[in-house]
């Protein structure tokens, strides 16, 4: 392996490491020691990558917020289901909680006292959802009453609460609870052109969606 | 005063720092240092009442638990618009959290990392929309077509949801955010019967609770 794909694998190895070492313990909690015993890294190795924890966290929170734009991907202007687009992505992004403990810390860095960042993951997916819902209320997806900051609140704080819920109990992270939500949502939500074949378990579209490949750069996979 | 009146405001007073304590930095990140500080107590004085920082943390889960109560009351099997009572009481808990950091850090140590007690209170808010949500359908306030569970998660989930986003930006606590989730959800979850009747921003009887004084043993109020 050439000096430099080994760098950049040492580099993925810490970031996988940290958000592990953070996940389990919080970001106070967590050494630059444990990280780099969990990565089998020297701590000389390690500082030549991240100047400190807080370097390491940062790097946490960036791998994360690539890997929720890739579960997201960029808002469609003109998709043809924006509303079933919503639900899929919603399905989709518990679903990467619950096996990748990269994405949870980058969630749990946002809520936890902690960490001086602020809580952008939580912020870029409230962002994500408001521009599909408006695409939706656009394209006349959304029923006529519906206020779209009522539904971007209720979207973006369902998700978080199952974030937050799943760290102490993974039952939080089944496709049936996110159901539940929207199968009480969706029939207030959807206009009625579209209410009917919005599914609240997620569409077809979707399993093929989890059996995407992570990101490389956030989350390689040849180990 | 009495030794013993000025022993129970030093505890109370402890439980209050440690919980303002915890809610900046963590609970790892805490140190007994801080909270004496804060607490304007002695070392010797704290340890007379807390073995450790875990004590405290468990002081603090408890004293919120009691809060907690204190907001949802216990679920009244006879009440006569259980709906109603679930808006009403999931307000009263979100203005609670916006002003009480007791009330905060008991939720947040639940989902921090470095606490090893367990989510304690979104599961005790957990089990009271449990049960209020089955005196609603025994009760017919129900629409008949809504899942128990359903109802359970969403409710449960979503009051997590701005617990957690709170912590970053206090305008997840506004009365506006919990009243987005209601006119969402209300329609599909209330019968045709009380529908018109549910107030998705909460009754009359909520701004008579928002009024009522804190738990007087987790809360002194007069200081």
């Amino acid at each position: 392996m050439a000096q430099q794909d080994r760098a950049v694998r040492t580099r993925q190895e810490l970031i996988r490491s940290a958000a592990e070492v953070f996940g389990r313990g919080g970001f106070a909690d967590s050494s630059v020691s444990q990280i780099c015993t969990r990565a089998g890294v020297s701590h000389g190795a390690l500082h030549f990558h991240f100047r400190n924890k807080q370097a390491l966290g940062e790097a946490v929170e960036a791998a994360a917020a690539r890997t929720l734009l890739h579960v997201t991907g960029h808002v469609p202007p003109g998709h043809p289901e924006p509303l079933q687009l919503l639900v899929d992505t919603s399905h989709a992004l518990v679903a990467r909680l619950s096996r990748d403990p990269l994405l949870r810390a980058g969630f749990g860095l946002g809520s936890d006292a902690a960490w001086r960042g602020g809580a952008l993951l939580a912020r870029q997916w409230q962002d994500w959802v408001r521009l599909t819902l408006t695409v939706a209320r656009r394209q006349g997806s959304l029923a006529a009453d519906v206020v779209l900051d009522d539904a971007v609140q209720a979207v973006t704080a369902v998700v978080a609460g199952f974030e937050v819920l799943g760290r102490d109990d993974a039952r939080w992270y089944a496709r049936r609870a996110v159901t539940s939500f929207w199968r009480l949502t969706l029939p207030q939500l959807a206009a009625e052109a579209v209410r009917a074949r919005t599914v609240a378990a997620g569409s077809s579209a979707l399993a093929s969606r989890d059996a995407e490949p992570a990101l490389d750069d956030a989350w390689p996979t040849a180990r």
